[in-house]
């Protein structure tokens, strides 16, 4: 079993209460073995993390990897616009192999800042797990399910195939939830389903939820409630473990009906603000003893996967709202962006702080640079300006993915190369 | 006369109406030759910038630079815990060497992360100015006036002194203005002084307005009117070129008063929303024909000194303030970050876009990484996926001041060294 110690690093395990202190991590094999002030062991291979931060990898709660190919295509639009005219055409014309690229690319900017495990919705899933296999990565993976054009039958069948085929794959980093895509592309039949279904196999789910008002409009004209009531009504929060993506637009009783729910709310700051959605009520979600995680969205309207970029958005979108700048701290951001965010995905046993027993998951930050000096305070240091590009070195499962900002797993020039000629065939002419 | 070519990059000129094109830029002395699609001319250094997005370098509208000392010192406090109990009694122990230190830390991450020229209002303007002639940087200093304890004549008179010692200096790179603090720390009779100084010397006047609702709410009851009226019915905007950092509370009668002012508004949307102040009405001021640059204000409230933040934020309030993605688009912002910057700082026939004849201020952008891949816009893209980190080279006044990440006329040991102990000392005990 292969031994990497890491020396001298200044260690935000992310423990509730705990402090930074310099120290050192000792990995054994897919696990932390050991996290101490000083340890001497010995090990296969020594890191020297003098003058980096050592912490959990960055749990992304909410993606679509393969939209990285259309990073940047049509920002500056109308949502209606953005998707109807080039999201969902150019979407349309993605091929299996189109999505494994995407995804690839998409996991080769999620090394490269920092985030160690993603929660995925989207289609063609083989072609997702085997980047997410090849490359290294932990996911949560889903297939999404709209049921508008039919039954949606073979999208139900491709989501069941996802769950029994891929579950536990790549030594445990993949595990899957059935993903019902929103209350307003699933009428109350298939939810139902779906819901169901989830409970017998024990599965979770993951469903987007009142990302934009129009969806709050819609769905009160088909059923006269609010999105988040429709999926009360039907059952959703009892028994089911559920990841709600997004979660803007709740009214204080929808917030209501979400207290005791098992799993929780991903927010998405970046994409909500990029597309003019809204400031979901996080600090309401937290006093309502709701879990909150965070992720990216696609690329595709958030244009980044830096989850670093989603922490400080989040801590501003919160201090805007209230007018108070004491709203979301630095370290609360943190915690959203890790351990919060791996309780969404049901895996906070394994990952989202360091300490003995759990997969290794960590990452690297260099604070010997212009920006990250002085230093004050970690977790504000951290939180507020640390960028992706400061990421050094990413493990997963005891696999060291990126060191001294080179990917070990996947060939940035091969992804590059793909990934620019099929980005090319999915915009032209649109 | 030094000839430097810059070989195949994206030339991202900034010139209005002017798209991305694949060329050349040449170099003579301290300014612009020749921007075109192939220069084929000798040269004393060749830089290729293959891959790279070449465009006008970032000008930083609004700064206290030496506060980067205390980045990250006192995060998610209330405003005036943050300032009364934190960031002034550390201020109070700043000695003109830690003004010099503080300064070259923040003219090190400005050149990290791509800014060329910055607008600075701070202390001991001599060590602010050696630390930028020095370095190489281009600046508008200006010496910031309070008038509460006394009547300021000792700090009036170092503003003058600035102005007559250092405009022009650092081969012209060093302009100057005068630097009334805010409304709630000027009253009338000296603030009138200033006016009347600025316009008989024919110096831009830089001041903060209307930063946070309690600003509105004590000028209100000292003067009955807005901090806008305060300042218009004193007469700053006639015949006076005027650079108002913040400007966030103005009812749309004040934004009356800014039409035709010479000058106009910068932007900081990161610290206002770090603070928590609120969203400035920039694309209300646009409307009204003012122009509307940005800048970071200090990294003791902003924490990070990245204009690419910046651009990203600017755009994220205005698309959330009327809950629409079109608003304030990703060239729009790009303007704000370098043009109408350069034009709030009274130098736009020397800086701002890249054109034969201005002065060669300019960057280079890596943009062979995972997340600026693929590249459909390069608007967007710049604006939406880049980050301070992905700066490769610099050049101020023909100087290269970074080529490959790698400072060339600071020493980031020696700034390392002087900021982490002049740091600790200013915040002991705080």
């Amino acid at each position: 079993m292969k031994r990497i110690l890491i020396k001298e690093g200044t260690i935000l395990s992310m423990k509730e209460g705990e402090q930074a202190f310099t120290g050192d991590l000792l990995i054994e094999g897919d696990k932390i073995a050991m996290v101490a002030p000083m340890i001497d062991q010995p090990a296969d291979q020594v890191i020297s993390a003098k003058g980096m931060a050592v912490m959990p990898g960055l749990v992304n709660a909410h993606n679509h990897g393969a939209m990285s190919l259309l990073r940047g295509f049509s920002d500056d639009l109308k949502l209606m616009d953005w998707l109807d005219k080039k999201m969902l055409p150019a979407e349309a014309r993605m091929t299996e192999e189109d999505v494994y690229w995407g995804t690839k690319l998409a996991i080769a900017e999620m090394i490269r800042s920092g985030t160690t495990t993603f929660a995925d919705m989207y289609v063609c899933m083989d072609a997702v797990a085997n980047a997410v296999v090849e490359s290294g990565m932990r996911a949560s993976l889903t297939r999404g399910l709209v049921f508008l054009q039919d039954d949606g039958g073979r999208r139900m069948r491709e989501g069941i195939d996802l769950v029994e085929k891929w579950s536990g794959a790549g030594d445990g980093r993949i595990t899957t939830m059935f993903g019902p895509h929103a209350p307003y592309t699933c009428p109350p039949e298939p939810l139902r389903e779906v819901i169901a279904l989830a409970r017998q196999r024990r599965i979770p789910l993951h469903i987007h939820l009142a990302e934009t008002k129009e969806e709050t409009v819609k769905i009160r004209e088909n059923y006269g409630e609010t999105p988040t009531e429709y999926l009360y009504h039907l059952g959703m929060f009892e028994h089911t473990h559920v990841l709600l993506a997004h979660a803007v637009h709740l009214t204080r009783k929808d917030i209501g009906y979400l207290r005791g729910m098992r799993g929780g709310v991903a927010h998405n700051p970046v994409s909500n603000l990029k597309l003019g959605c809204g400031i979901a009520p996080v600090m309401e979600f937290k006093r309502q003893g709701i879990t909150v995680g965070m992720g990216t969205d696609g690329a595709g309207s958030a244009t980044t996967l830096d989850m670093f970029a989603e922490i400080k958005a989040a801590t501003w979108m919160q201090k805007l709202d209230y007018g108070d700048p004491t709203q979301l701290s630095a370290e609360e951001a943190l915690r959203m962006a890790t351990i919060e965010s791996a309780k969404l995905l049901g895996i906070d046993h394994e990952v989202g702080t360091l300490e003995a027993g759990k997969k290794a998951d960590l990452i690297l930050i260099d604070l010997n640079q212009p920006h990250l000096q002085p230093i004050h305070n970690l977790f504000s240091l951290v939180a507020y300006s640390v960028n992706g590009s400061d990421v050094d070195t990413v493990i997963v499962n005891g696999q060291i993915l990126m060191r001294q900002h080179q990917l070990t797993t996947l060939s940035w020039e091969e992804i590059q190369r793909e990934a620019t000629s099929r980005a090319a065939r999915l915009v032209e002419g649109l």
